[in-house]
């Protein structure tokens, strides 16, 4: 299992979220990019070196649309933050890869700017052997988030762009999917760079802060997770959680633990 | 342009719906069951003849996974629904399939068990000529109102079915979708059998009572209607919203006001 920071955000800072990992036994972590400014990244490095944990991603890079043209500001962030992902061993870069554009209708237009983006950021990402994982994000967040929201979409960019560049499969996104299974078997193990676990509660109450753990939901993880190792995935487990009104409240340690053991399950 | 009667639902009851209309001179009406209740079917059907409305659906039949079986109270529900729709002379009968089987995580089987229920459904509705639309819901409904959340979902299910049933096309659950046009241009003349329109709001704050005015949100709709149109549908623009927080607690004479205003332009 690798421990997303998002999954304790209110309650640890990076130093406490990997003694978490550390004290646990827990494999591996994937910072977001304001965890590791709270030290620096080479201190980052350090501590999570010196704790043995693997690094299942960084998240996030992407947001290619947050300007109505893919401007230098935004190129040159992704390529910050490839340096990042670099500096901390990452195994992957996750990308979302923004929405619609400021104040635009404009889906076609704004998935042209994303490819654009996209490509001139794996263009770098290769010179410093840093994998790109698309990770499609569920539709419900087309407009505000990422306009690329099924594996097929993300795949197909792939096929586009060649080496270097993968997905991350997102339970939570992807889970509806006709075509999830036939998806993941299509990426391959190659291409699988992520695997991100948390459950849709049957009543969600907020579209971007309402996820579930594991098991309190409708999510059939075990059966995501068999397509995934069918293809050749033997990457961590990697656990998400935004729960504004739950598992962020709690005490970290608790929610760790129930995080090992359902985890250990699906 | 027609009215979905949950757009005024708070305020109006179906003889209200139906004044409205025709006040404004507009040319058909969609309501749901409960609205027929209220004056049973029949004359329902004489107030909406009387007005010289077209209906452009009945909302819904469906629902085939509220029990862990296909039982025959789902069966029959339905098929007095299929009659319902025939007695008001709808042009077709909108379905939504159902999500998850209870306390089920089986997607697959919930599917099945939908993949059925239509299949007997239309089936009756064959025998009294009323053609079934399947609406494909937005994603993120798949748990709790329907596990078919694609137009490619649905027109493989009506490849499988053959004649008398086709595809109601909401632009609030299909908007994000890469195979939207195409999609759209498989379905076909005599497969698109309804067109729904409301928006997205960029900042939607319930998922399922927080639609926006065509208009106010970020959905192209004249982009999709020219899809639909150049596909050969020619039947009515039907203004479904769900709007607990702002359209419905308003005048409904002001809603239908700014309806015919936004739908003329999209």
């Amino acid at each position: 299992m690798s421990l997303n920071t998002a999954t304790v955000k209110e309650k640890c800072n990076l130093r406490q979220a990997i003694d978490l990992c550390a004290s646990y036994g827990i494999g591996g972590i994937a910072p977001w990019r304001d965890k590791l400014q709270e030290y620096g990244v080479d201190e980052a490095n350090r501590m999570i070196q010196d704790n043995g944990l693997r690094v299942s991603g960084l998240c996030r890079g992407g947001m290619f649309t947050l300007e109505d043209h893919l401007s230098q500001n935004i190129l040159d962030d992704n390529k910050k933050t490839v340096d990042e992902a670099a500096a901390i061993q990452a195994e992957c870069l996750v990308i979302v890869v923004g929405g619609l554009k400021p104040d635009s209708k404009d889906l076609a237009g704004s998935q042209m700017q994303v490819e654009d983006g996209l490509f001139k950021t794996l263009e770098y990402a290769r010179t410093v052997k840093m994998p790109i994982a698309i990770e499609p994000l569920h539709p419900m967040y087309a407009a505000d988030r990422a306009c690329v929201n099924t594996l097929s979409h993300a795949l197909d960019l792939c096929d586009q762009m060649g080496e270097g560049i993968g997905v991350a499969v997102d339970v939570y996104h992807c889970w509806w999917d006709p075509e999830l299974e036939s998806q993941i078997k299509r990426a391959g193990k190659n291409r699988l760079l992520a695997f991100h676990i948390c459950d849709w509660l049957l009543e969600t109450k907020h579209l971007l802060l309402d996820r579930g753990m594991m098991g309190d939901g409708i999510i059939d993880i075990p059966l995501i997770r068999s397509w995934m190792e069918r293809a050749g995935f033997d990457g961590l487990k990697e656990v998400e959680i935004f729960s504004e009104d739950n598992w962020w409240k709690r005490d970290p340690e608790e929610v760790i633990s129930v995080c090992m053991e359902r985890s250990a399950v699906c």
